[in-house]
């Protein structure tokens, strides 16, 4: 039995990354692979409780490093407890975030730097990297006006102002320019264009499960 | 206005930590010192929340690394938060446990290494260390007797084997060999045994404060 292979969808707030996963999921399905889909941080009971905490729970009053470390505490259950088993298992997994979501939001967004998180994540994660990492793309006003429309309440990151949210897409982009396996995805357009966008990617990636990436798939 | 001074307490299961935290407070105040005491994990609302979820809750279900990263977001807060403030303020602070537990539980006892431990323990305190920090020690067997005549239900690391155990007191004695500001004493004898052996180590590292250290106090 082939170890299954792990997607991650990343992005910046109000890019649409919960829907894409959901059109992803479905792909995938069709395709006939099995498929687990998760999300950061969460998954875990322990990170569906870290989640509440960081997100909505006395948010103003977590400093950044208790915020990272809580962050890499769920990532570490997740792994062990859903990822890697789940892989081993031959099945795919589908995760809306994961570690490259520490690298934009805590290593540029609040300033503790790509080196040191990116230490950090690979303890936390024992070195188990996404065979592909989407990262969707939009102007952080598109991505705030997306979520005004949306008429949800804004979790404490949703809630941080555009200068943050801007540092966070920067990095997202440096990461996507100098990381093998993350692509940048224009996140424009209606949701079915950027699920065609994404599907493209997948079918590259993995040419011998979505064999349309020409001459080299079957 | 002059910084106020650190000192942890530190030891295995069943030296007497507590007890002698309360006792030593009450040296503290009676000499003057104005003094804060926390604990570890805790100390802050999100650090008892962690050490419920550590110590007590589906303890068995948590992986060495995930355990961890809980303790140090614990650890993270409580600097930032309580540590940091008070010492700023000229307050003293006391602490049942610091750093140095993640060294030998975590360290030594699960096998994650010092080195790693190490750097991950000076993220999340930003490098403040205690400017004293004393290590109770007491063989395993004697540990264990004392708590079972406690007569407390076990949290996670008492209900740990002797092996465990006897890695963390290897670890605490390594240690406190090779760090400065670390003492090592003995938790034998009574607890007014104990007490006064720790005294003395506080009278010595602060000459100005407890002025009953020869030639060089006051």
């Amino acid at each position: 039995m082939s170890r299954g292979r792990f997607i991650v969808v990343e992005g910046g707030e109000g890019v649409g990354k919960s829907t894409q996963v959901r059109r992803l999921r479905v792909f995938l399905e069709d395709g006939g692979v099995p498929v687990v889909v998760t999300r950061e941080p969460g998954g875990t009971a322990l990170g569906e409780g870290i989640r509440k905490l960081v997100l909505h729970g006395r948010g103003a009053s977590v400093d950044p490093e208790t915020e990272l470390l809580l962050i890499l505490a769920a990532r570490a259950a997740l792994v062990r407890e859903v990822v890697g088993p789940a892989l081993a298992a031959g099945t795919w997994v589908l995760s809306d975030r994961y570690d490259l979501s520490s690298l934009a939001y805590q290593g540029y967004g609040r300033g503790i730097g790509v080196s040191r998180v990116g230490r950090l994540n690979s303890f936390a994660t024992g070195g188990l990297a996404a065979d592909l990492c989407v990262v969707l793309d939009l102007p952080v006003e598109e991505g705030i006006a997306r979520q005004g429309r949306a008429g949800k309440s804004r979790d404490r990151f949703e809630s941080e102002g555009s200068a943050f949210l801007g540092r966070v897409r920067r990095g997202y982009v440096e990461l996507a320019r100098s990381r093998p396996g993350v692509v940048l995805v224009s996140a424009g357009g209606s949701p079915a264009d950027v699920e065609g966008r994404i599907r493209r990617e997948v079918a590259l990636a993995f040419p011998d499960a979505f064999g349309t990436a020409g001459p080299g798939g079957r």
